[in-house]
Order: structure tokens, then C-alpha cells, then sequence
């Protein structure tokens, strides 16, 4: 059996592991002042470009999205999210749970643009109701698709004007930027949104979000509310020494590009033999739209989510790879599926 | 420059790196439904004997503290915790961010007994006030001491009367459990606390914490509150993988009874060289009283706290050992102090 | 200039004022421990054909929403109402604010039955998802629809087969029962729903809510839940005083009378001049369609809120009658639209 | 049966009423923008000689504090209060249930001064603590005493200073006001703290608090917060007729001259016939310390609040008097006092 569930089934890259061990014995300071977290935010500096940010490390992207939201905003102020949103759906009212409402847009492709933005600000006028004043986008979408430079610039430069909050969850980040079809630099998103995190957990760490504060008035007193959120760890090292790693040559992107490898070769070839997908997502998540008979077959061999009914005899999967994804086991599941008599 | 700062200075026993390394290409479920955190929690209870208990292993103390909390009580009810105790005073109002009071009361060796909790229950007598619900002890206490079996009985038989759950923060419990003066068993702390935790960050990991909720009525929807407050890790294997190293045979105590046995040797030989004590604390923290000048001295060659000004020219300092602690180290250390000509 | 805004653009029922007069200088006791509250409790019992039910009177419609509801529910747990719901857009985010998402589903005239809660629990399976525990509905709703006893019924097996609790917001509630539509008593509100209020400040009264709550978990310690809310007021009697007047003998449904005629007679009216309504109302609110036109005509001698475009030319409005509406003001508007040339 | 147990046991002051009778029909505004709440508002703004503070209504004190402290602070920010603090006592954790620790201090006469503060500030030194933001301070305290001009001049220094946000509750900001020994104005008020209110509940009114906000960057948007908190009424002309008809001539001041004068002539005689005080409070709240036969006596036509025990035989007593306090009952309860045999 051959995992397709999620980039988060195996453990971290081998370099993680022994950037651990040799540093093992060390003593350093605790809660994120060892030397480790210290040279991990300088290379991520390098990596963006700017020395002007705040840079935390934080376990994990739920903690990271609701410490980051909570701090940023004032009791009646609100997010505006995708209804696909992870925050909104999957995050178990995390946001909620911190006092904030979640207005939620339809959209079609993941996606929040300024029409989106504009038709929720149209919707909250006076104190009766909430106060729009942070937009959360995710990029790649919990579906894939992944934001364009000049659809980012429209979104900034709308929020700016209506004094909103940009913030860019960035669980999948190394996949959105080493996309095919990107044309995003780090140093665009610095320039671009207040806030945005680059995601260790899904590309090769075992946990660490590195959140990236940009605008000044968002960086005052972080660390407070990291500690109060339950985000400071008393051994931060595991966190700096994982993301010194990540960055101190390419290894984060490197990672990053062989995961959109093994999803463009599962995507070309899936095309190939004839299937439509649900949304088109150039990052390392793909829906193949499949009939039912097929998905049971695969399912033998293979492990993955069906993702939503399309017809009584069709349903859309998610095949995810990762920095860990055997190129055999793709091309397995490519030679089964092509193979299968009934794969229409 | 040595270190008794802390027990969370260096990384974790080699065991647990090498045992993170073996699994590491294993792809398994997320969000602690790998089997590692299944073995681990079946490990956990037998080591407590007992199979009726729930477990739950989260990353950090802070969190486990805000997590479990919030999740036993109602809105108008408080906690009644030592002025001295963790969530009282380092965890920046986590329990208070998430809506609950906690009422603090004076006590002198960092325990609290019956009859303070009647002392605050007494306090509270309407609904113009908070509730107390929850009494909340550490063990070892935050400066060192220990609760003794006939203690905990008198306890937790005054919080059943009253109605009022009891939780341990055992951030440090393995040194409690393995002092020298120690007369509890993990299963006698199943039968008389609802909940509390046996930390790993501090005795050998590089981070979690293994909740164990004992009474019946706070099980409910746990893993639902885990996620909301961020406790619930994609790669739940990291914290499975490594409390199934630390309790598939005895390293958890073995490792406790280091940390112990090298904070006697520090206990003893200061004590020998004429110094007193703050407290007695017969676990992995001690607090002995040096003239400043003696501190300064000692400060050339290690890092420890100053805790507290005892009088114009002597202060108590805390040293903290852990399972990663030197013998040449402490060693070293009473030398450079029993050969200091300043020493009173 | 006259009124057709909302139902609390005047001051109290002068029965209620005598009554405060009568009173005023007896001493009595605080927050809701006085005699007059007590009487008042009796006789909403009695009303209610009910006498293990606990009422409670707060001040006001958004505070006994978020005050009731947080007390109900543990912190994963959230509320499902429709997306008119009062909760949902009109208070600023009070129930997020005490940490609870609300989870909205789309309804066309305003009322929530069982399809819609199935639809809601079917997306919410597991912790990763916020846990659906109650169903908030308001009888009339915000679109003044009313719920039948028929539509009740199974909405409340539904909810018991699921174990949600059933809220409803009575804030217009007199409206509801006295709609010569309704086929609900009291009495069956009180078989029919975990909790309900019965509202004041839009019936008569200067301020105040009756809180029923008729399932006995939910009851204990409820007067903590008013006092951490701020709903306890010093000065209880204010709200004794009232519901005593307002149910010693019919008044309550006597003021709740008036309104619902005044609105027939406006509807009969202008439904007889030729227009069409954006929603069938049996209750105090009504939404005629009319020309922009017209309204602007109609707008210099009368006030109503503008609702809802329904096409370039023509807009729904929304008309509110209440106890205190004269009928001479609504002769003289039916007059008015009615002798407009310009009325289609 | 007469009572001195507090100064809500009334209704509200005639003229009160009759205000509220004669605008009974007139149709206004709701939620606070009504014109009875506009000129109320301008006329404390004339009687605080300032135009530039933004003034607000809210139904009562509880909700005052928790709304207006939750909506200055941001999370990891704590208030800093006396342990005998209304606030860190007497509201069922309304301030926590916000989200916010309130670290108390011990204060032997009810008053925080900048020893109190300065020793708070020094205990809170990093993130792994709250941060101090906020002083909360009531005039008079919730023992009667009241603070000089030069004390809360060098309050208000100090927490310039140290950049913290001075509050005043003024639940009984009359009787402080108008106590003989007082030397501060209104005026002085908003110059020397950064909000106070106006406490009308206490002082002749129904219900209703005047919340002054003298600092600009605690104005904006504070309607949201008032409507999230429950604190916006429908019928806000309740509030605005009240706090009209109490500043529209001098009825504030009188009712609370009324109130001292009673107090000042309870606390005199009880001086005269031998007593002692438990603190000296020159507001209209006195604690004379009788013995426990004499109490049993005077409880048989009196009510009061038996506040604390000062020996086996004696306690200090609360007796708490008012705008309506009748001068005839006063003096025969300093009769049955005085002619006791067993006064001593």
C-alpha cells in the first residue's frame, strides 16, 4: 500500500534528522533564543530579501494561523475567507474559538479576489456588524491553485486602500513558488502582504512554520502572544535547527520542486490517458475526476482521499505528493490506472 | 561555560533520534492516528496500570495546561492553583486568554492542602463571584518540593467532597516519581487526580506531553479541543515515536533518576560545604543560598538563575539538573564553590 | 415624519411606567432577587403552563443570544442558524466573541427545518471540524416568516435524535403566537425547545427579555452566566416590574395584537392596491415590493428601511408595525400609496 | 424593615420618571442614537468642560468595565487592580471571560498608588508574562475611601510614564465627588485618566453608566464593542432621558450631596456614641465595627451587610446610604443604636 493521502505521511528530510543528532549534545538557551533559531531567521532574511521583517518559529499552521490572527486584530474586527478556507473549514473554529467571526466568500477556484473582498465590505457597514479587517488567502489553495503575481498585486493594493490586513497562509508554500506556472518571489510576498508564513511541516521538516511579519505595526509583543497560544517551545532549537537546514542552501525549494515533479508527471500522465480533473492545480495536489468502479481498484494498492462526488458514477480523488514521493510508486499507480479496462 | 539552567538545554536521548531515524521513511496517518502514538499510549498504560484512562499526547507544557483546562470547564468556573504556580505566573495568562479566572493562593513550599482550597472555596460563595472547579498542583512543585501519597489522598478525597476536579502538571513528573523521598506510583496518580501529565520535553524529549484524563466525564470530544487550541500535529509520530522509546522500558526513569541522582550530588555537597537551603527540594531543582559575590564568581564558568535576594549579600540561586547532566560537570562545579575562600 | 422603522422607536406601555411609578420607592432586593421578579417568573410559569421550567430576565436580544449560548455549549461546539439568522449578521459577532463559530446555512424565507441541520452535520465529521451542538431558529424569523407547530415538531425530533440543543429567539415571539397564522402555544414551545425568550423591549416593555430554559442540563448555575455577561442588573426590578405588568392579565398578547392588526391592515391594503410582497409575513413585519418612486414620495412624510433591490426600478421595503402604532398613521400611508399615479 | 444595605434598593429618581413619561410617544432613533442620548451626551460634556471626549451610555457597571477594558487592551495585556478591586471580585470573572488577567495587589485602604504599580511592573519582565497595560482604580473604592487630587495626580504621572492605560470606575463617582474631603473635579478627571465613568445606577437612575474615553486611541470604533458586549439597547432613550434629566441641571451632584449627607450624619453620631470605624470613609459607605449582640439587635429593623469579623465579639458592619436614604430613617437607627446598653 502506497500513500497519496497527504505531504505530511513520513518524517523529515534525512539532512533534518542529522542536523539534530550533531547538534544533539549542545546546551542553548530555550523558547527561541538559542543560535540555531537565530541563524535560521538571518538565512530566511537572506532568502526573502529583506532584513526589515520579523521572522517566529511556530509548530504548526493551525497554531500559527490563529496566534498570528489573534494578534493582529482587535475583538470586532473579523477575517475575510474562501469558504474553502482551512481556517474557515478544517481548523476546528480555531479563529472562532480566539473571539473572531469568519466571513466566508464563495469561490469557485480557492481563490479570494478584490470583487470577493469588496462584496463582503459591501455587506458590513456599520456596528451592528463585525468589521472586516483581515483577509486570509492560502497559497497554494486548499485546492491547488496558486495565486499569480499581477492577482496578488490587484489583492494588495485593494486591501491597502480599504485598510485590510493581507495574510497569506503558507502550509504549502515551497509548492505554490516552485510551481510551473509561478511567478512569485519570497521577496514579492514581503513587499505584497502584511503577514505570511513559509511552511516547514509539509515540505521536509517534522514541524515549523516560519511566520513572517512585514508590516511594523503587526510585529509588537509577538512573542507574548506566542507564549500565551502555547507556540513557544521550551526546546526552540527543533524548530531552528530544522529551518537552518531548510535554508541555508536550497534544500527547502529543492524539496519543494521534486514534490510538483511527482504531481506533474501523475497530472500529465492521468491527462494523458484520457481523465478530466476537477480544478486545475499546477502545485502538488491533483484531482483526477475518476469513476467509482476505478477508485475502488486503485484503492487496493493506493491510499488517497476521495475528495467529492461529480456524477452517481464519478467522483474527483486528491493525490498529493511530496518531498518524499517515490517516483516508482507514481509510475505504479500511473501503469494501474492506465492498465485498468474500465478506467472510463 | 556549563549550564544548570534548565532541563531543556540540550536535545533528546540519542534513543529517540535513532528511533526517529529508523521510522522515518514509514509513511503512516496523521494527527496522532499513526501507530506509534497507538503504541506509545498502550505503553503509557500499562506503565499505569491501568486501561480505562485516556491519553493524549500533545507538544508543549503551556499548552497542555490551556488545552485541558478549557476543555473541563464551564465559563463562570475558575481554577484555584499556588501563587507560586506555573499557570498563575509563566504562561502569559494562557488560561485566562482562553476565559477562565484563576484564584491564587499564598503557600509557602509551593503545595497546596485541603485547607487552602477551603480557604478560597469560602471566598466564593455566590454568583457575583467565579466558581472554583478546578485545583491545580505541579509535581515537583515549581520550587522543587514534592507531594507525598498521604498528601495527595487528603487532597484529592477534600476535591471530591467539594466537587472540584484535580489536575497535576507533571511537566517534571519522572523526577518527582523518582526522588529519593517519593512514595507515589503513576497508578496511584490515576486514582487521585481527573487528569495530569507525565512531561517529556523535560525528561529526554525534545518536545510532548502525555496527558492522561481519568475521570470519566472530561474524556468527551478531547482530540476536538486538542485541534482548536492547536495541539494536534500533523506528524503526530513525532510525539508517538518518542514516549514509545521513553516507556518501552524504563529510559523514562532511568533517565529521571540521573537527573535526580546528579542534583543530590549537588544537594549533598553544598550542604556539606555549609550553605542552606531555600527549600527542601528533593527532586531535580534546588535553591541554594550564596553570597553574591560567591555567585558572581561562580557565573565566570556557569549559567544558572538567580531565584531571589535572601538578605543585602545573599541571594538563592536555582540549579537545575537533567537526564543530560555531566557528573564532571557538578563535579566541577562543587569544587570551584567548596574551594571558594567566599564562600559563607 | 412617521415612523414605520422598527418596533422600539417609542418608550414603554404606560401601564408599565405606573407601575414603576407605584413602586418606585419600595425598597427591595438586588439583581433579580426582588419580589417583583419573582412575581413576574410566576406568572411567565403560569403562562407557560410550566412550573420546572427557570426563567431568568436580561436586558436585552443580543445579550441573552450570546449569554445563553455560551453557557450551553463547550468550546468546540457551535451553533447552526440560517443565513438571515439575527446571530449570524446582526450582532457584531457576540457569539464568536464568547469563542463559538456559527455555522449558516443558506434558507430562502428565513427558517431552518431538519434538511438544512442534516446538511450541516453532514460536513462536520470529525475533530478537525468545529462539532454542531445547537440550533439557533427566531420565531418570527428576520424576514418575519413564522414557524408552524407541524415544522417545530420535526425540527425538534430532529434535533433530540442528534442531540442538539434547540434555541429559539423570541425577540418578536408575541408576534409569532398572536399571527392569526400561528398554531403554537407557549406551552408547546416549552414541550418543543431546550431554551426560548420571550421578548419585551419589542412588545411593550422599556428593555427586557424572559429567558426560558426548559431542559435541565442547561440550567445550573445560569445566574453565573448573567453575571460574568453582564445581563445582572443592580436594579433587577426594572425587568420584575415589567413582565409582571406585561403578564398579570393579557397585556402582553394584547400589545402583540395591535401590532400584528396594524400590519394586516397594511398588507391587506397594499396587497389590495396592486403590489407584491418579497416574502409571505404573517407577523409585524412586512416587505412590500414598491417602485423607487414611490418610495422616495413615500419617504418624505413616513420612515422605513429600504430592504432589497429586486430589479433596477422597483425595491422591497420593510415596514414594522408594533404595540404603539397608530392606526390613523397607517390609514394616512395606505392613502398615500394608494393615490400615487406613479404606483406600479 | 429598613435598609442600608446598598444604594440600588429604589427605583429611580422622580423626575427621572416623569422624563421618561412625557417623551413616552415620541418616536426616536434606536441604539443610542436618539436625540435624548445626544443631548445627554452634550450636556456631560459641558459638565466635564471638555468637547473633545467621546461619551458613552451602557446599562451597568460590570458590562462598563468588561466592555471598555477588553476593547482598550490587546490579549497578553493585563490590568493591574487592588485586591479588593470590584473587578477582581465581585464580576464572576467578566475581565477573564474577555481574555485578560488582572493582577491584583494587596492594598490595605482600597487605593493603588505607584508603589503598588511600580512592584506589578517589576514582577512582569518578559514574554513569558502578561504585560501590565492597564490600571484600574474605582472613586471612591469599594471600602469608601476616595482619592485626592496630588494621589491620582501622581497615578497619572506614573502610568504615563510607564505607558499604561489609567481607568476609573465611577460606579459611585458622585459620592466621591461630592464627599467633603474631596478636591477633584470632573474636569480634572479627564485630564488625569484615560476613562472613567459616570456611575447613574447608584445614583438615582434605573440603570445607566456614562463612559467617558478621554484618550483618542481608545475611541475608535468603541460602538462595536459596546454592541458585541450586549451593551447597545434598542430603546437607548432609556439611557439618554436618564443621564439628561440628571446633568440637565444639577440633580447628579444633588442626589449624591443627599446621599454623604446621610452617611456623614450616620457616621458622626455613631462616632459620638463611642464607635470605631474599620477605615475612615468620607463617601456614602461607613463600616463601624459594633459588637455582634448589637448587630442581632439592630437587625431586627434594619438591614446591612455584615462585612467583616474584627474579633470573637465584634465586626465591621457596611451601611451604605443614598439619593432616596430618608434623613427620619437615619435617625432612628442612630437612636436604637445609641440607647443600646450594649454598645460597646
Amino acid at each position: 500500500m502506497y500513500s497519496f493521502k497527504n505531504d505530511y505521511s513520513e518524517g523529515a528530510h534525512p539532512r533534518i534528522l542529522n542536523a539534530l543528532m550533531e547538534s544533539n549534545f549542545e546546551q542553548v538557551e530555550g523558547y527561541g533564543e538559542d543560535c540555531y533559531t537565530q541563524k535560521a531567521i538571518e538565512l530566511l532574511k537572506q532568502s526573502i530579501g529583506r532584513n526589515d521583517v520579523d521572522i517566529h518559529l511556530l509548530p504548526g499552521g493551525t497554531q500559527t494561523n490563529f496566534t498570528a490572527i489573534s494578534a493582529f486584530l482587535r475583538p470586532h474586527e473579523a477575517v475575510i475567507a474562501a469558504n474553502t478556507g482551512h481556517i474557515f473549514v478544517h481548523e476546528t473554529g480555531a479563529v472562532e474559538a480566539t473571539g473572531h467571526k469568519i466571513i466566508s466568500m464563495e469561490v469557485g477556484d480557492g481563490k479570494l479576489n478584490s470583487s470577493h473582498i469588496k462584496a463582503a465590505l459591501d455587506l458590513h457597514t456599520d456596528e451592528h456588524m463585525v468589521k472586516p479587517k483581515l483577509v486570509y488567502i492560502s497559497n497554494p489553495t486548499e485546492i491547488g491553485t496558486i495565486y499569480h503575481k499581477d492577482e496578488l498585486e490587484q489583492l494588495s493594493i485593494f486591501c491597502q486602500e480599504k485598510k485590510l490586513f493581507l495574510f497569506m497562509d503558507g502550509a504549502r508554500l515551497g509548492s505554490a513558488l516552485c510551481s510551473v506556472e509561478n511567478d512569485l518571489e519570497l521577496s514579492d510576498l514581503a513587499l505584497l502582504v502584511d503577514a505570511f508564513y513559509v511552511g516547514g511541516t509539509k515540505n521536509g521538516a517534522l514541524i515549523g512554520e516560519a511566520l513572517v511579519i512585514c508590516r511594523d505595526s503587526l510585529k509588537e509583543d509577538f512573542r507574548f502572544h506566542m507564549k500565551q497560544k502555547g507556540a513557544l517551545l521550551a526546546k526552540g532549537r527543533l524548530l531552528g535547527i530544522q529551518f537552518q537546514e531548510l535554508f541555508r542552501d536550497n534544500l527547502y525549494f529543492d524539496l519543494a520542486k521534486h514534490a510538483n515533479k511527482m504531481a506533474s508527471l501523475l497530472r500529465d500522465e492521468i491527462r494523458k490517458a484520457g481523465f478530466k480533473f476537477l480544478v486545475h492545480s499546477p502545485s502538488n495536489q491533483i484531482f483526477p475526476i475518476l469513476s467509482n468502479r476505478l477508485i475502488t481498484e486503485l484503492q487496493k494498492n493506493y491510499s488517497f482521499l476521495v475528495w467529492s462526488e461529480v456524477d452517481a458514477d464519478h467522483s474527483a480523488v486528491r493525490l498529493v505528493t511530496s518531498w518524499a514521493t517515490k517516483e516508482d510508486a507514481v509510475l505504479g499507480f500511473i501503469e494501474e490506472l492506465s492498465s485498468s479496462p474500465d478506467h472510463f
